[in-house]
């Protein structure tokens, strides 16, 4: 069947349905093409389910301080992995719905199958010839698997695997602490499994700046094993366990959960079939402030483009790819980069990185431990480390790195703080209440302003009051 | 003796620190002078040894979720009182202990005693004259205690004396819902003693938006008994026990923690030896701008004047009062109000208040109830009702009440919202990640974007997105 449209939209995870939002207003002659389950990846295998579980290890680490808090017998709490998946599935599910609603809703204008590019207006689905005026690519990413582990993939587990298990095996090998072999490590390691981790490189989490790295590793080496910048793993089936081996370690684990990265879902798109030239991942060229693939009438929206892979940044690059399919093309600003890892303490990334600003004279780092942070003392989370980039003329904030408790909230403060150009001063000056955590980014504001020698006399005289008008 | 100094003040805690740090860097001729023990209001009885308190009810609480969570066992939990206070007391200790470090390190600069006005210029402390050119009053406050509990005071608790019990008994009758009443009674039932709370008023939590109010009360009335607007409360001794009697209730307990407020500790300091008028609560008149009392060289800050009783606000007021006296006095501008109540969820209030809105024909009200919101969710904690008070024209915020998951951060997010004077189309344009209880924050805004029916069209139209520049 040849089926002409205004616009075809790829994919019906977040980036896509985002697009949609935008595309709706201006016509009802579009579909949605999606191959796969219905539901986000953030809903069914991603951000969601991962909260959920996260929170429960939470629970039962906290135990830890029950007995000297009064709270006693804690030493007879036990964990039921099945039941906590169960709990986390009932969670994910509760939200799936909504999404899955959301989509079906839509009728005949939702196609199930997989697209392939035909030419820059033209796509094949199955049987199908989709002929639309734009196209949006939003297919998003999929877990990295490398083809050696086929022979073994019952011990093998992705996140789009992990939750679906009816149970966990008592020994848990971790590949890769990036952000979400960081976070889930940390939590199912918390739910009582051995969990051993390996990292090539010497940044986990997702960090660039030195200390702060340094830091959350200090903290997740007292929870789990880490092996660190210890060469590739290989990983090898002995009898009904397997091995990971790295140059200088080698352990067995019941099963190892993979988390080296996700990989955009490009290829089977047949991209080469629109005539512009692919990087070596298979990339097209695109602009981020428009969403467009070079001047063709396609964009490419989400997770699929690599950007900025983060929820988020998905619904504005969905809106952006959906605003500008149909209306007169706009390059929109893009948003203060904010990244939050939901380890305990919070890992989060706001502004430039440490990358972008090691080498600027112009600014200084000004940082804060938590360890005296009043609030944090009294709930136990007196832990972290906090650098602030600033710029030494104005006292503008640039970017920060953090371990913190509460940092998800922090680093919201800071990013605001950023989008609205403020200065240290300026923050300086807001309302912090007591006792609160925000008063740890009080203390970070402070020791900036320590920091820029020539400003602090002028500042200091007028306790970070302004004068009435 | 007769002492002659530059500066007297008279209270060393939080306002009377405050002050002194501004007094300090002009002046070494000053004299602190102090009643009864050392140690803030704030660390010794106040927020502090709350806050202790409040995280170990909520971690005792909790374990109504673990058994669904997968967490088993949480029934063998139980709660030793006397250990739960150990440990606050442990907790308090500690940050008391800076506290006092920091005012010994004065040495003489500091004088145990009452202080006595014998005129503007004049302190009479015990045989001491102090002759000052300037003085700081800063005092604080105290519990309200009716003397006609007297004759059974060993079953009255106030704050002062709550925290330094060895245990506490199985009943408690909690006088007074007010932001101290309702944070303790909350907590100390969530600890297995059986609460009777008792409020003369129909607002509790220091709320005055009604369906806020509501929506808090519904909560509270699962977790522990409240009696509302039921007339004044009379206490009587029966056999070993006390009844509270009201209206349309009554009911024995071991014992009564009163909360019915604070008074500032005005009455010994003789002002009437200055020479002006007294309100009927023995208030002098100042200027909060600049804490002068009327044109006399005496000060006023912190809980002991009565306008802001909360630590921030007496950091600002003793800084604005030390600054002052000895440098060329200034009018500050204050901050944008902004107060917490650390009940689970906590209250907050933000800006205006509902008094000063609810007449406003050119303020509308946007409303959000968490019930949905995905992180709140996955925590166990979708329960609330936020109201944003936002100005009809140009969206700009003018105030909240919010009963919320994780107020103490949106709190802080709107008040530095207001305190920059942005719009709703300001906030929405910032970055939200996903998934955060910041997201409630964002539907909460949306929902006044939806109110503000003029402006809808032109904002929707670039999803709150800027364009590049």
């Amino acid at each position: 069947m040849k089926i002409e449209v205004d616009v075809a939209i790829i994919g019906a995870g977040s980036a896509g349905l985002y697009a949609l939002s935008q595309v709706k207003k201006e016509t009802s002659n579009f579909l949605l093409i999606n191959e796969g389950p219905y539901g986000t990846t953030c809903a069914r295998v991603g951000c969601m389910p991962s909260k959920s579980l996260i929170r429960i290890a939470e629970y039962y680490h906290e135990r830890a301080y029950f007995e000297k808090s009064g709270i006693k017998n804690s030493d007879k709490l036990s964990v039921s992995i099945p039941e906590v998946l169960q709990r986390v599935r009932k969670h994910r599910d509760i939200l799936v719905e909504g999404n899955i609603k959301n989509i079906t809703r839509l009728g005949d204008k939702v196609l199930s199958g997989r697209a392939e590019f035909m030419d820059a207006h033209t796509l094949k689905v199955g049987d199908d010839e989709i002929v639309a005026k734009k196209i949006i690519i939003a297919t998003g990413s999929s877990p990295v698997f490398d083809p050696k582990w086929k022979d073994f993939k019952e011990h093998i587990l992705t996140t789009d695997e992990l939750f679906e298990q009816d149970d966990l095996p008592s020994t848990l090998g971790v590949l890769g602490l990036g952000v979400i072999g960081l976070e889930l490590g940390q939590a199912l390691s918390r739910l009582g499994i051995k969990v051993t981790a390996v990292h090539s490189k010497e940044f986990i989490g997702g960090l660039s700046d030195p200390e702060v790295n340094k830091n959350m590793l200090q903290l997740c080496e007292k929870e789990f094993d880490i092996w660190l910048g210890d060469g590739h793993a290989v990983l090898t089936k002995v009898e009904d366990k397997i091995q990971i081996s790295t140059d200088n370690n080698e352990v067995l684990v019941d099963k190892v959960l993979v988390a080296i990265g996700r990989r955009p879902n490009l290829k089977n798109l047949k991209l080469e079939n629109l005539g512009i030239a692919l990087d070596k991942r298979g990339m097209p060229n695109f602009d981020p402030q428009t969403m467009q693939i070079e001047d063709l009438p396609v964009y490419i929206a989400g997770d699929v483009n690599a950007d900025r892979p983060l929820l988020h940044e998905a619904a504005d690059e969905g809106r952006i790819a959906g605003y500008n399919v149909v209306k007169e093309q706009k390059k929109f600003k893009r948003k203060v980069p904010l990244a939050i890892v939901f380890t305990d303490p919070n890992i989060a990334f706001v502004g430039k990185s440490y990358k972008e600003i090691k080498e600027d004279s112009n600014i200084l780092t000004a940082s804060y431990d938590f360890k005296q942070q009043g609030r944090a003392f009294l709930i136990n989370k007196n832990a972290g480390l906090c650098h602030l980039y600033v710029e030494k003329n104005e006292g503008k904030l640039i970017g920060a790195q953090m371990v913190a408790p509460g940092g998800e909230h922090l680093a919201h403060h800071l990013a605001w703080a950023m989008e609205k150009e403020l200065t240290v001063y300026d923050m300086l000056a807001l309302p912090f209440y007591h006792p609160t955590l925000e008063e740890g980014l009080y203390t970070l504001l402070r020791d900036a302003v320590k920091k820029l020698e020539h400003k602090k006399e002028s500042i200091l005289e007028i306790p970070f009051l302004g004068e009435a008008q």
